[in-house]
């Protein structure tokens, strides 16, 4: 159709971009995760359990994507972390463009940069922005059909997290059904399970995130 | 951005072929329903409760918008309604011109026709495909913040459910909060609160569905 037309020249020169915003942050030496999941799934409640885990060890920076408003980034605010807002006005998703407005604002060094994508299953996955990786996350009431049906993001996302795990009980969700799903996509993925309302699995997800700062840090210095 | 360069003029021929499907629409005498809401909202239970409700009373047709997959095709044919799947392949929304590919495999007259859009709260909103009106569907699980956060959506669907209120005891969602974001975007809208797990909401919902296509057919007539 007509967008898919432009779609690839589109994707190119994002895909150039995203490489000096990886260069960017490369010379940060932080760890750049892009959170994708649906509207309302839990990416601000993800954002909020990690960096009440890890915000006295490590640097923590967030960019808040949505299509308009602030009120994530103003309740982050209050946890003492910086947060940048991008404001998408009609774009579904975040691109590498968008991303590199937020670079000159990024003052000092973060170990970890938190980016929460617009809440859309589809085309935050087909731009990349310059992370390291791509974080999935899928509730438990969106039903375990998900990742075929969207399965580029889970394809390429090298953590998923199924969130809303408390609501289990209440729901037709197999959640066997939803991890099978998920690793017929990409069956290298890291899965979690956690609930952002009780804080289950959350130990997990910061042991796993703070290995991998570790690492990222020693690759450093070495 | 590279897209919003060319959004102007996508959005305009669409708009031209939104108007002469909705004439071909038209010469079917059906009302077109685009149903659009995140992945998992419940619009594929939508449409079943519906169904169930009304199809020895009416003629039934289901376009189903899905990136990839026919599951929910099969799933709704069994019903013994007939359905037309649009697979968008990379397409976060279905557009006018898909829609305008599914015409010619209409091939007799329906009363009602339901079209399930991609799960996706933004770009659905913009696309026109020639319906009568769009329905939004706002799941409990994702929060009472979203019609503040998608707003063309919810500024542009004539009628609003909200679904899977029985899981309301175990969230924190403000039912009354968000029928007042609702407004704020949309103070004309017709808002159902509606359980596709339990059917609570369903009847008023038909009942309004009776009310338009009797409207429809008098109008016609007249």
């Amino acid at each position: 159709m007509r967008r898919i037309k432009v779609l690839k020249p589109v994707l190119v020169s994002n895909q150039q971009r995203a490489k000096e915003n990886r260069q960017a942050f490369d010379r940060l030496n932080s760890l750049v995760i892009n959170i994708i999941a649906s509207p309302g799934a839990g990416k601000t409640s993800l954002i909020k359990g990690i960096i009440e885990k890890l915000k006295n060890k490590y640097r923590i920076l967030v960019i808040e994507g949505d299509i308009r408003g602030q009120i994530d980034s103003e309740m982050i605010s209050k946890l003492g972390v910086d947060v940048i807002q991008i404001n998408t006005v009609t774009e579904c998703h975040l691109d590498a463009f968008m991303a590199a407005q937020a670079l000159p604002k990024i003052k000092k060094k973060y170990d970890l940069i938190l980016v929460e994508n617009v809440g859309n299953l589809v085309c935050p996955a087909e731009f990349e922005i310059g992370e390291d990786y791509k974080l999935a996350m899928l509730s438990c009431p969106e039903g375990d059909d998900k990742p075929m049906k969207y399965p580029l993001l889970f394809h390429l996302a090298k953590v998923v997290v199924i969130n809303k795990c408390d609501l289990l009980p209440y729901l037709d969700f197999n959640i066997v059904e939803a991890k099978k799903a998920v690793r017929k996509e990409n069956p290298r993925a890291i899965i979690f399970e956690v609930s952002s309302k009780t804080g289950a699995g959350f130990e997990e997800i910061c042991r796993h995130l703070e290995k991998e700062l570790n690492a990222k840090k020693k690759k450093t210095a070495g």
